[in-house]
């Protein structure tokens, strides 16, 4: 499908969380599977671990202790795009998304109504509050109140760009969104444009952060434009960070945390942040690993380097924290 | 706050349904109120009017006989964004979407949390299903057990754009969405970037059509961005909607019906659609008309003529027919 001649096989994501599933979603690509199965395998298996407080089975709750879920699905080869928003009770919001994908009319849905679809489609139904999230809620509300602390936090959104051996793409998201949002409340992660975009012709990408300010800017689509106006995937999506950073700060407009991945269809990954950032990528010659962004200057520079044992040690043991000692 | 020095006030809106709307929003600009409060209030008298079949009042329900409504609104100057979506029983979507913009977070809410919002706002609610539209769907159900009729149609979106005597732009979106949309289907009209975009540096646009397909091109937010490039409002609507045709055709895939309208900071305004599309603008210079777009041919070129005495008089006959003689 695509125009250039790839390679091999490339996948990366967002944050650490998504080591365990890039690495699912390497293992299909390598066997010849499709883009589109390796970002939406490799999404799932972050939903399915509780530990992972920001998306799926264990997410963290909205305002009234309901987790509400956004996940979203593109086809970089038929730009086909499925995706679901504040849906509860459904144990993968991003085979929906997927599913949705397929259809030529009602591709986006929302609340209940995504949900009676789940039903109807026979998707494996779950109540997505863990008893560690529930506690992080009730941790959360009494420092709100004790100590006038912002409740919203904690938006960190699994997405994941994949490039096949065939040259087709695809991208993924899934997240439970902003800790304590408003019931309703919809960022950027399933929202095609801001928080994914794909095209196999001109790249993939994904973005994580304040969804508010995110989708002011079209991040995704942005970056995945530039590749396809030929620049490589690290200055597409840093010339994309930067250039609406400035948009918005000449505006005397705050701009919240983001951070974007992306792929070109030549299989170079690029990262942009204006926060210190982790993500995870591997490649038909390179194993899946986490690495850090950290940004270096005010002109979007950044430094990149391989994820410390240490600091692998001490995310892991943040995980097994009790909710008191982190919210 | 715009880098160009405006010649005087603009605005411009989707569908001859627009036509009472922008014409008191150019009373509101020529006054030198804001193109913010222009666009709301011109979309706020469209979705009043119980006739316009697929915004606000009167809005075609969805397969379930419920209207579900979405809305958003975006500040050129500020690039502050609001919006709703699947909502039901709001009188003024539009009007709580422009609430959500001065927001920092949760300025997109959609479902029973947009409407608990909207309560708790002390906005004006309003059982929005009227008899006529009721009826509608009653003959369409029919039709399509009977005839085996696609239940998919009157993805008629209102979006209005303006441009103020400070050199301020906004623009906003109402609608209904599909006609016999699933419950909780969302469309492109309020998602940022896609049924709606706007920057005062750069230009504001609105689409409107088939919401599955707009999405797949955040075509608003390219329209805006190829204004900001340097291109005519005609060439940036125009050419944003040929290009994603384009991309979409070559991968097989069909195009639904789009129509895009857009001014520049400079007060031109612009039109791209592939279908038969009515539109209706006005400024300091001209009193607000209704203007007929058609196709002309492959390459995206129009027709664009002010719309005929006889057409006028014939949309007015259709929307006061029985629902029996339009469904």
């Amino acid at each position: 499908m695509s125009q250039v001649i790839p390679v091999g096989w490339v996948i990366g994501g967002t944050w650490r969380m998504c080591l365990e599933g890039i690495s699912l979603g390497g293992r299909i690509l390598a066997e010849g599977g499709s883009a589109g199965d390796a970002v939406c395998e490799a999404v799932k298996v972050v939903e399915d671990e509780p530990r992972y407080k920001s998306v799926g089975f264990g997410g963290l709750p909205n305002g009234d202790c309901q987790v509400e879920l956004d996940a979203a699905f593109m086809d970089g080869d038929t730009l086909d795009f499925g995706a679901v928003a504040a849906v509860r009770d459904v144990k993968n919001p991003v085979m929906l998304a997927r599913r949705l994908s397929s259809e030529r009319f009602n591709t986006f849905l929302v609340g209940q109504g995504a949900q009676d679809f789940a039903r109807v489609e026979l998707f494996e139904m779950r109540n997505m509050l863990t008893p560690r999230a529930k506690r992080a809620h009730e941790i959360r509300r009494r420092r709100m109140l004790e100590e006038n602390l912002s409740p919203y936090d904690g938006h960190d959104t699994v997405g994941v760009v994949a490039l096949d051996l065939r040259g087709s793409m695809a991208c993924a998201t899934s997240t439970s969104g902003l800790f304590m949002k408003r019931p309703g409340r919809v960022g950027d992660s399933p929202l095609c444009g801001s928080g994914l975009y794909c095209d196999s012709r001109m790249g993939a990408a994904v973005a994580t952060g304040l969804g508010e300010d995110i989708m002011k800017g079209a991040l995704s689509y942005e970056t995945v434009r530039l590749m396809g106006e030929g620049f490589s995937a690290d200055r597409a999506a840093r010339r994309a960070l930067r250039e609406f950073e400035a948009r918005v700060l000449s505006r005397g407009r705050k701009v919240g945390a983001i951070s974007i991945i992306c792929c070109s269809p030549r299989g170079d990954i690029g990262v942009a942040t204006n926060v210190e950032f982790s993500f995870a990528w591997g490649s038909s010659c390179s194993d899946p690993k986490v690495y850090i962004a950290r940004p270096t200057g005010e002109d979007g520079d950044l430094s990149v380097e391989e994820a410390s044992s240490h600091w692998l040690e001490a995310y892991e043991r943040r995980l097994n924290l009790p909710p008191e000692e982190v919210f």
